[in-house]
C-alpha cells in the first residue's frame, strides 16, 4: 500500500447508525488538526453519481432490477474513484467517504442476492488498490437503527425494505469486519455520539501518525 | 436455443448508417405480416434506461470515465432484458432492438479501450441466453456515415468523437460479424434504403419460417 492510500477512510453502517453525526464530528476533528480533508459519499459524490443516486433511491420509480442496481452502484463508484478520490489522495488530501465498496457486498450482495464473487470481480476492476486504510463500521441492532431512521420522514427505496433485508446487510458487514480486522474498526453505535466519535478518533490515531 | 429466442433481432451500425430508416421499414413489414413486434432501443427502452441514456449522451456534462460508461450501458441493458425483452419473448412477441450488446464491444470496447474479456464477462452475466437470433449490421465507410449524421444537428457526446474512434468501432463490428456468421448479416448500407430493407427482409425470411 502506498503512503497516500493510508489517507482514505470509509464509514459504513446500517440505517440510523449515526454515520452523519460521526462524519460531522470527524470533519471538525480534521479541521482542528489543520489537515486537508475531502468529504464525499456513495452513491454520488460527482454530478454523474448524484444523478445515479437519485434514480436508485427514488421510491416513485418502477423497481430497479438487482443486476442494474449493482451496475449503477459501481458506475457511480468508478466515476467517484477516478474523478474525486484518486486525485485527492494524489494531492495529499485525506478522504472521508460515507459508504464505499463494502456497502455493495452488504446491500446489493446480502440484501439483494447478488453473488459475492461477482461483486468482488467488479471491486477489483473498479477500485483496484484504491481501498480504505480504515473502515469505521457503526454497528447497531437493526430494530434500534430503523426506529431512529423512521423519525426522518419518507423512506427512500432502500429504507423501505423489510427487517430481513437489513439483518442480512448487518450480518455481511460484521463478517467483512471479522475477515479484515486490520482494516475495519467495529464501533458500538448504541453508545452516545461523543463516545462513538472518541472511539473513531482513537482508531484514526495510528493513521494520523503515519499519514500526516 | 429455445424457440422464443429466435424472435429476437438486433440492428447494429455506426453513425449515419440508416438504422432508423431500416427499423421503420421492418416495423411496416411485421405489421403487413400481422406479427406482433416490440420495438426498443439501447441505451434506453425503460424509464431507468432512458435516464441513463440522457446522462451518457449529454455533451454538457463532465466526461464520463470509460469504466462508468461501460457499467451504465450494462445497467441499462440489465433492466431492458428483464423488464422488456424477456417478458416480450415469453409472450410470443418479436423483439427488434436498435443496438444491443455488440455495440458495447464496438463503442465501449474498441472505441473507449475497455478490454473485450471484461465486456464478455458482463455480457454473460447480464444477457445470458438472451441473445439475438439475427443481428443486422449496417456497414458503411466511416466518412460517409459521419457526413450523413452531421446533417442532423448538434452531436451528442459519442457522435462528437473523432474518426479514429469510429474506425475502431467499425473494425470490431466487422470482426464480430466474421466471427459469428450464423448470427450476423452484414448489409452494405451505401445501397438505396429500399435495397437495404429488401436485404434485411431476405435475411429475416428463414427466421419467420421458424418463429411465426
Amino acid at each position: 500500500m502506498t503512503e497516500s492510500l493510508t489517507r482514505f477512510i470509509s464509514i459504513e453502517g446500517g440505517e440510523g447508525a449515526g454515520k452523519s453525526t460521526l462524519i460531522r464530528g470527524l470533519v471538525r476533528h480534521f479541521a482542528d488538526l489543520g489537515l486537508p480533508l475531502l468529504q464525499t459519499r456513495e452513491p454520488g459524490g460527482t454530478a454523474l453519481g448524484d444523478g445515479l443516486r437519485a434514480m436508485l433511491l427514488d421510491p416513485a420509480q418502477p423497481p430497479v432490477h438487482p443486476e442494474a442496481e449493482l451496475l449503477m452502484m459501481f458506475a457511480s463508484r468508478a466515476q467517484l474513484v477516478r474523478e474525486v478520490i484518486r486525485p485527492a489522495l494524489a494531492a495529499g488530501q485525506w478522504v472521508l467517504c460515507d459508504r464505499y465498496v463494502d456497502a455493495s457486498f452488504a446491500y446489493q450482495g446480502a440484501g439483494r442476492g447478488q453473488p459475492a464473487d461477482r461483486i468482488e470481480g467488479l471491486r477489483e476492476w473498479v477500485c483496484g488498490d484504491t481501498m480504505p486504510a480504515l473502515t469505521l463500521l457503526l454497528d447497531l441492532p437493526v430494530d434500534i437503527g430503523r426506529a431512529r431512521a423512521a423519525g426522518r420522514g419518507e423512506a427512500d427505496r432502500i429504507e423501505a425494505e423489510g427487517n430481513g433485508f437489513f439483518e442480512r446487510v448487518q450480518a455481511v458487514y460484521r463478517q467483512r469486519a471479522a475477515d479484515e480486522p486490520q482494516r475495519f474498526q467495529l464501533i458500538d453505535a448504541s453508545a452516545p455520539p461523543d463516545e462513538v466519535l472518541a472511539r473513531a478518533v482513537a482508531a484514526l490515531a495510528p493513521l494520523l501518525a503515519i499519514g500526516a
